[in-house]
């Protein structure tokens, strides 16, 4: 038999996270203050971040060292495995090598816990009691609880209100781990209330729900806010993926042609590709594909502005492709996408041209996640559906050239908690929706008034 | 950092199964035909299973190859992490050490593929093209499912009412992998709808969705049935679980003075303690606990008689603890620990005091699940939770006398699909009950006809 899956012992689990702000060809532009349009430093941070993770945020140190809590934590299910998708190449009869990187297999099945567990800590050696955050299809506010539990800190999680509603075992699972979740807009906030007021049938968004957690933040004692991808810190502490991917390829004897994950706010991504694009920008030759859906084309139609992060216009200024802050996408089943922003270190890193984006509509990913659960076995997350059909595509672009390109992405999480897209798929009762060119940049107006980033 | 999590590298798999048939100091009795009272052959079970797995369930060879093709697929997730539980230990401040072996990384969250694939396969070998089967909780039924999509057969699984109708997801799980999943009883059997009509509110069981499942396989066409526990061949696909185990203790330099799982039909327990129980027979010192449910308390206050598999009384009689084939339990959480008998092989070993059974109620299984959550991070199914709460009261032993045992138990799932139950533990709703002696006696009465099992 050979060898499917391949385990790293945890004594080589990477010790330090790698910060790719060191090694950016276009230099970061900093977050800017929305009154003065200025930018921001730490303090203005400070009411809402503890400030060990500030200092992560704007750092440029190359290798971070990882807390030996955060890394005994971790260890309850890391290195994560690198699996050979054997079934899937010969279903699809290319001569592509497909390997995934396997983030499903964490206690709440994604890659989210990885930064989870990060920020709890930092916020508690900060001295922080209490934590709030938004979580839109639950991944992030379950990960949250769980890293919250293990290291005795408070949370209270406002969810996009459509995945509360569809989805009753999140709201368990956060509980179970001693959380409190709520739905959002709620009532437990100003911009909650007004938001209900002003468009009471709305699905809610991740937009909204930041806007929520954020108001919580500086309006409670020894709280503060953490959010589970866009800014730095985040794709700094996923790196983790991407750093035991290179030593699991190395023990293959394989280094992907072309690495490819799905975007939302950036983070899963990064946390595998980061890693990769450092050896891109040092001379290696390799793509790497962001997919994102159709349904809320961020990178592929949304614009390089400084924008919010999120609706209520409390955040600062980020410099990063956007769809607009007042953006709500549609209800699509794949909840951890629909955001109107991307980080902006994956959104420079796309301006530099050393990430190609594509998207996928929601019927074509759920082809893709039908086609690895029938073949690999393992159902996969609607988010991780459109890495599989950026891998997918890939694959069969070299069926075509006859190309054996090595084709590496990340399996973000598992589906088995958000079954009902496929249920749906598979009655023939999905659908598409194209966001038009008009209003993307009907939606975009709002920013005319906000400095602009440079582009080179 | 210390290691928590052992992995084995998949060329370190074991490629043989272990067959206690081999080692038993008292031979297995012969399942009996129920008109005759004689032994039945091979010939009689040949309408149910294929002959190849009725050689297994018969054999007396102690190691038996696992099929290359069955290896390929179970790498998918094996081999399966054993992981040592530091902060459980460190909360209960006991001395003893905790290890679990992790069958909660298959892609159906629990160990019931390993046999799955196994019979899936014998089923293909053999030339079968449809499978019938039952499922409580979902776990097997979900487990089949893939298995035979990954082999090319086609399913039909009869799951019981009350776990068809509180777990939407283990549906859509089925219908993701291929299968046809139906509510038992069901109107698609004779049977089914006998039962129906004189009990419409029953809320099912294993033994009633068992007898459709065998009604359905004798009048189709090309259609095998497959049990997800209480067979010998059953037992031995799961060794697989032992047997890693076996080699992961030596890498971290452990042996177990406790092996504990918990027991339903018994598969998962015997997966993890045969081969254990082996080096007892051979005079290893140490303890092996089988952990069940009070309100189905088989091993604890049932009786070891002849008894059928199934409520229509139309299996062969097994030498096994029973309830009597008529009991229905109350719809207790643990939906896989809800069946009125015992592997005959667990059962024996339980006469040859070689296993000690313990049971523990409801509320505090939970309890121990939920200690497990909020320490180890792991959201435990509420099965597994048995064997948690005897690994806990193992380990509180310990800290009564001062020894550092090592405990080591099969986390046989997660429970992030079944968290109704944790839902209604916090809510304080959760009942207790159990049976009356009285009431285990009338349902016994039943078996007064049929032989009686020797008993040395």
């Amino acid at each position: 038999m050979e060898t499917k899956r391949v385990y790293l012992n945890q004594s080589d689990m990477p010790k330090q996270w790698y910060n790719i702000a060191a090694d950016m060809p276009t230099p970061m532009q900093p977050p800017l203050h929305p009154g003065t349009g200025q930018p921001i430093g730490p303090d203005d941070l400070a009411p809402i971040f503890p400030m060990n993770l500030i200092e992560q945020e704007v750092s440029t140190q190359r290798w971070i060292d990882i807390p030996e809590e955060v890394l005994e934590i971790l260890a309850i299910w890391r290195p994560s495995p690198l699996t050979r998708a054997y079934n899937l190449e010969k279903f699809l009869g290319t001569p592509a090598k497909i390997y995934f990187k396997d983030e499903s297999v964490s206690p709440s099945g994604s890659h989210k816990p990885n930064t989870a567990v990060a920020q709890a800590y930092y916020n508690k050696a900060f001295g922080i009691k209490r934590i709030a955050t938004e979580t839109g299809a639950g991944q992030w506010g379950s990960s949250l609880a769980m890293a919250c539990q293990l290291l005795g800190i408070e949370l209270k999680v406002y969810m996009v209100r459509i995945s509360f509603e569809q989805k009753p075992y999140r709201k368990i699972l956060m509980r179970t781990w001693g959380a409190e979740c709520v739905a959002s807009p709620s009532q437990d906030t100003s911009f909650g209330r007004k938001m209900q007021a002003e468009y009471p049938d709305t699905p809610g968004s991740l937009g909204i729900a930041i806007s929520e957690a954020i108001e919580d933040t500086v309006t409670s004692k020894d709280t503060r806010y953490a959010l589970g991808s866009v800014l730095n810190h985040v794709m700094l502490h996923q790196t983790i993926i991407g750093l035991e991917a290179l030593k699991q390829c190395e023990m293959v004897g394989a280094y992907p042609d072309i690495v490819v994950g799905c975007c939302g706010g950036g983070s899963n991504f990064a946390g595998l590709a980061f890693p990769f694009i450092r050896d891109k920008i040092y001379g290696k030759n390799l793509r790497i594909v962001g997919v994102e859906p159709s349904a809320c084309p961020t990178l592929t139609k949304g614009s390089f502005l400084y924008d919010f992060g999120d609706t209520a216009a409390t955040t600062p200024l980020l410099p990063m492709h956007t769809l607009g802050h007042n953006f709500i996408p549609q209800p699509f089943h794949a909840g951890g996408l629909r955001y109107h922003g991307m980080a902006p270190l994956v959104s420079q890193l796309v301006m530099d041209n050393l990430i190609e984006p594509m998207s996928f509509n929601q019927i074509q990913t759920y082809e893709a996640g039908m086609t690895f659960a029938r073949t690999e076995g393992i159902v996969p997350a609607p988010e991780t559906n459109h890495a599989i059909a950026g891998a997918i595509h890939e694959a069969l672009k070299c069926k075509e050239t006859g190309e054996a390109k090595t084709i590496l992405f990340n399996f973000s999480g598992h589906g088995i908690m958000d079954l009902a897209g496929y249920d749906a798929y598979m009655d023939n009762k999905l659908t598409n929706y194209e966001m038009p060119e008009e209003e993307i940049q009907a939606a975009l107006k709002v920013l005319e008034s906000y400095p602009k980033p440079k582009v080179s």
